[in-house]
């Protein structure tokens, strides 16, 4: 366990992480380029660092920026072992392998939270609360997993040991991919008539909603993972082609869509592990305020657990559709509860 | 107002709005060349149809059947007006115009409620309640108009008023493309593997939501629009390859991306008009029964109008991040609320 943390880097990230170490009783160093962002970072820790070196030191830095702070931050803390928390990690890897850190005393990591602009007045000791955590501990000294380790468990995140080019291929196939398609999806909606968007559902609403992420943010991802992302983007143009070629084929669109089902189950439910199959009930409320509570009340009163829902509101109409998704067994439960109550319930499907 | 109505066909679609119209008291005749399910869902209907004729006959069958059922139902019912609910407008339309049904006799619509498969034994009155249930006046007699919209308002759902050629357009940029697109996506997951997949998020699994729809309707519907998806498919290539030719350019790939910002934005919010730009709340809960109803009488007791909503479940912990939208009024004073009662709660962000 770390004694001291020097972070590098008071944006969201390297705050949050703070905040959480400082909750765990371990102090903290906050560095930030910009000495307003730093002093603010550090009130926030709500102690003054000492002239002690630090036992571990985190980059909280944009990929390109790391390699400045390299030098210094060796030099200042000759004894520590080093970690870093950005997007992409091979390329990180390799830069470190070549600085002046000892072999065996960098440890990449990646939280998989959304990194939203905000700096450190918007940090959070619980922003990574049940996240995942990527870190890769090839070729790593025990020492510096160890405390890679300790700052996970202090954010309340989840380890997960993967190794960097594994980890830049996984996040090219479910995180920078679904990003560039959604953003696809949705610049394709400049070209459509307002009456046309008026018949827009949830669907479309499901399928673009990250496409109004950060362009700063992800031209850097992008373009720093675009070796991995480039033969995905070559096969999903392939692959769309293909439908094009045949559209008039209901044999082939069939296909088309099956091997999405087929990907989509794949998907892991709650928990990890394989999708659970839930069942759907969907629910007609009155669009207003409470209503949500009493449905969730009804759950509480149920004794069921609801997994996920989804809510789609009505244009004009003040009602508003609640798809609640549940275990088999609780669905009926609660089909059952809901109706003898009352509430405008449609049977449950799978 | 239509005294009698005659639905062909007893799926689920045709049974919903036979309930939704007896319950409106008008008199409901069911068929269907399934014998079953036509005694099935004529029995849902809790009423023996006389002889008279009805003043209207919908036609509650897959595109590809309409033809076939044309001659019989103008012979059986001469007085009466006429109207389908399909997925694709111009296509019926056409036929209908070469058919011995009158002139002006004809009303195409579409209810955009999400057909899932499932026959009369899942049909619900309130199925197309708050939904949109697009129609085409176009050429159409006010008696077939007038009996359309008493249809449609005795199902609860909105009536929007569109040419038959603009509604195929609009479906396929709002609706067919980002199925499509979702399919395209998850299609890409049969090639990932199982560690990768365990670091999926929220964005992968709203984008691919939708892929887990029906092939068979699915490729019906893709089919019967090739015309309008063909010039979509093939704009939506050609930015792609273009992304793919400049993956390593951060100002073209933020182009990228920020050209999905601006269509994100021009889908409309809650009750049609301008898209209203909510304030997300970050709540992070223990995840067990009881808790979202918990969370939802705050909101209540805070007097505050939840517009949407997404959970993010944890993998291997049980814990929960909720995300509320709510106007930035309501997420302040929220906010306050749920701090003052100690849940985990972030700051609101736009």
């Amino acid at each position: 366990m770390p004694q001291k943390v020097c972070i590098i880097g008071a944006g969201l990230i390297g705050s949050s992480i703070g905040l959480a170490l400082r909750a765990a009783g371990i102090a903290v160093e906050m560095l930030d380029s910009d000495p307003k962002a730093q002093a603010l970072a550090q009130d926030l820790m709500a102690s003054i660092p000492d002239n002690k070196e630090a036992d571990l030191v985190i980059f909280a830095l944009p990929i390109s920026a790391i390699s400045s702070v390299i030098d210094e931050a060796y030099q200042s803390n000759l004894n520590a072992t080093f970690m870093d928390i950005s997007s992409i990690k091979n390329k990180v890897k390799v830069e470190v392998s070549t600085s002046v850190i000892p072999k065996g005393y960098f440890l990449p990591s990646h939280p998989m939270a959304g990194r939203e602009v905000g700096g450190a007045h918007s940090a959070r000791g619980d922003l990574f609360a049940g996240r995942i955590w990527a870190y890769d501990p090839d070729g790593v000294s025990k020492r510096a997993v160890a405390h890679g380790l300790a700052v996970i468990q202090a954010c309340g995140a989840t380890p997960v040991a993967i190794e960097s080019e594994d980890h830049d291929r996984a996040v090219a196939q479910i995180s920078h991919l679904p990003q560039i398609i959604s953003s696809l999806l949705a610049s394709q909606l400049n070209e459509v008539s307002g009456q046309a968007l008026e018949l827009a559902g949830g669907g479309l609403r499901d399928t673009t909603r990250i496409a109004a992420s950060s362009s700063a943010l992800w031209s850097e991802i992008i373009t720093a993972n675009s070796e991995e992302l480039r033969p995905l983007l070559k096969r999903a143009i392939s692959d769309l082609s293909h439908l094009l070629d045949h559209i008039e084929e209901p044999k082939i669109v069939a296909e088309f869509i099956e091997a999405g089902n087929r990907g989509h189950s794949r998907i892991p439910g709650k928990h990890g592990g394989v999708a659970r199959n839930y069942s759907q009930l969907p629910v007609v409320i009155e669009d207003k305020p409470g209503q949500l509570a009493r449905l969730f009340d009804e759950c509480a009163d149920a004794q069921v657990n609801v997994e996920d829902l989804s809510i789609e509101h009505s244009p004009e109409q003040f009602t508003g559709l609640i798809t609640l998704s549940l275990s088999e067994g609780d669905a009926q439960i609660l089909y059952s509860h809901l109706q003898s109550r009352g509430w405008k319930v449609h049977l449950p499907r799978q």
